[in-house]
């Protein structure tokens, strides 16, 4: 029987950062969960990029936390269910799914705590080595401080990178992806992350400027809303097109691979609405033969993408929680590997939290 | 120049109230916000049925009101657009509309207010005299109340009335819906809504055995996100369907208007994400020839539909905020008028809402 769900906010500060959709982002925020039940403590988050934390706080205190309390905490997919339906006016998606996902997260946590087995033993997966790439929020860095970070990706054996485009310059993003090309050589894959910033007609012209550069995928193109759109640009485009940390509910995932408007699935346990939530978009992509990847929520993904057929990457996120945990994720030659502990594995370190507590 | 943005949190209790899809509703949210610029204050509120509530005022207070204030408060759609952006990572719709309306219709009150013009005029409205119809959230109420409820619909010469749908059983609702109709006769409209509670087949099996009752619409028959579903039952059904209260965002009212799968255009500036959204939902309705009617907010809707080219019901909530207002929306012979005074004519009764401040 679930006995407490306590929150906690943080705003943890970030060094210069930035892209196309969001402008620049100046501090992370992390809502901790800590869930009792039947004398175990589950651990799950929700993080955001600086807006918004504040109310998915609030979401977990004043909605959630009444509705679970007292409930039976080992059926994580009905509890899912309750807070879904409960937050129906208000979410279906949105900034409700981010709520759901915190305590969904620990959910998981405690069924494997209790069960004795790691999170991904309970996905039905096994501990798979994946490759991690390098992934950069730099678009408003300089081109000698972008080359200097993708230098960082390679001396950690990272076998990909990423990097943001959408300046308002088209001639700028060809360059900068030229240069960081010509820093990696051929061995080396190379995406680009557009965040939302273009029309499709934009898209479609940039698209085309930059598929000389022999890109691994071009991320989140245009307006989320337009899946008609992505789909264009899928078909039209000779990149493979990677759509996920905006979809905030399964219902969209299933439009974007139904309408044949992703080429690589990406997941994030926590703008999906949880790994409950996460492990639909999986589905839905093993069941079309399409590549997944992972967005942000680094420790959680690397036991998701073990329950997905055709994991391709694990983006090393630029924001990672890695200085905030007690056993930051390993990378090792580039690749890491889920936890072998029982749960997910995801502890929070309180000292290193501490200062940013709001 | 926008000088300060303050918000305040009501839980307003509420009667014995359900429906199909929410469930029983036992209080109703209110956040209110009142906006100073330029020597005028602007007011405006967000609403909700009961959750979230507390996560649209953090919105407001952490994310928007900093935001905003220092900006000028005459170009209120590129505020609009300015706030959507901020919370495009948590939003594009769900519960972030719900905190972008309240700032909005502030924001639509302050330009009121300083060009001396009630809202439907700035809309480009005549001050029309729009049908209404009593709704009910009733679906808990033994059928005795519910025909004493629709009476009192009937004493207040309301020209149709609405009442809940979705009980488990079939010929329950039906029972009831023809009891109702019984009541009312011929002349007066009659209007079901079932609150996304059924799959598409149940609702097209539960809409076949309505059909005989003479319904002016069926309204939300399933789940928002299924919008080829109900396209499916706009085709298929002889009852018009209507839709609006659920989507958050004008892209969600142009992929129902594309593809034919609503035949009423209800608005609601408070879910639809402001009077700014709602403006574009009725000019898709507009541009397709569609009929037009309302969702809660009855004094905003009053001006709303004003500036709609078919405008046929408004509707009067069972919930509306008529008791906490300093002047209560007048219904003459079931049919309402929207304010004369500048701005929205909204100001809440702060003695009456005092004993419910959370």
């Amino acid at each position: 029987m679930i006995e407490g769900i306590e929150a906690a906010y943080y705003r943890l500060p970030l060094p210069l950062s930035g892209d196309a959709g969001h402008g620049q982002i100046d501090a992370e925020e992390l809502v901790t969960v800590a869930l009792r039940a039947d004398g175990l403590v589950g651990h799950g988050y929700a993080y955001t990029i600086g807006r918004g934390g504040r109310a998915v706080l609030a979401l977990i205190e004043h909605d959630l936390a009444p509705l679970l309390v007292g409930q039976d905490a080992a059926d994580v997919e009905a509890l899912w269910e309750t807070m879904w339906r409960r937050l129906l006016f208000v979410g279906r998606g949105g900034l409700a799914s981010f709520a759901i996902a915190a305590v969904d997260i620990a959910l998981w946590d405690v069924r494997g705590l209790r069960q004795g087995q790691p999170l991904y033993a309970l996905l039905g997966g096994s501990p798979r080595l994946i490759p991690a790439y390098g992934s950069g929020v730099d678009l408003p860095k300089p081109l000698p401080e972008l080359l200097g970070q993708v230098e960082g990706f390679l001396r950690r054996g990272f076998p990909g990178v990423k990097v943001k485009v959408g300046r308002p310059d088209a001639a700028e993003d060809e360059a900068r992806v030229g240069a960081v090309r010509r820093l990696i050589g051929d061995r080396v894959d190379l995406m680009v992350d557009a965040n939302m910033a273009w029309t499709v007609d934009q898209a479609l012209e940039r698209g085309r400027r930059l598929e000389g550069a022999g890109l691994y995928w071009l991320e989140e193109p245009t307006a989320p809303e337009d899946v008609a759109g992505h789909a264009r640009l899928a078909t039209t485009l000779s990149l493979p097109i990677a759509v996920g940390e905006s979809l905030h509910a399964p219902s969209e995932f299933r439009r974007y691979v139904e309408e044949g408007a992703v080429d690589i699935v990406q997941i994030d346990p926590i703008t999906n609405g949880g790994i409950t939530a996460s492990l639909q978009a999986l589905a839905l992509a093993d069941a079309a033969g399409l590549p997944t990847s992972s967005h942000y929520a680094d420790e959680l993904s690397a036991h998701l993408l073990c329950a997905s057929r055709r994991p391709v990457y694990l983006e090393k996120h630029a924001f990672a929680l890695d200085p905030y945990l007690e056993a930051p994720q390993e990378v090792v030659d580039g690749h890491v590997r889920p936890t072998q502990t029982p749960g997910t594995g995801l502890r929070f370190a309180a000292r290193a939290l501490a200062p940013y507590r709001g």
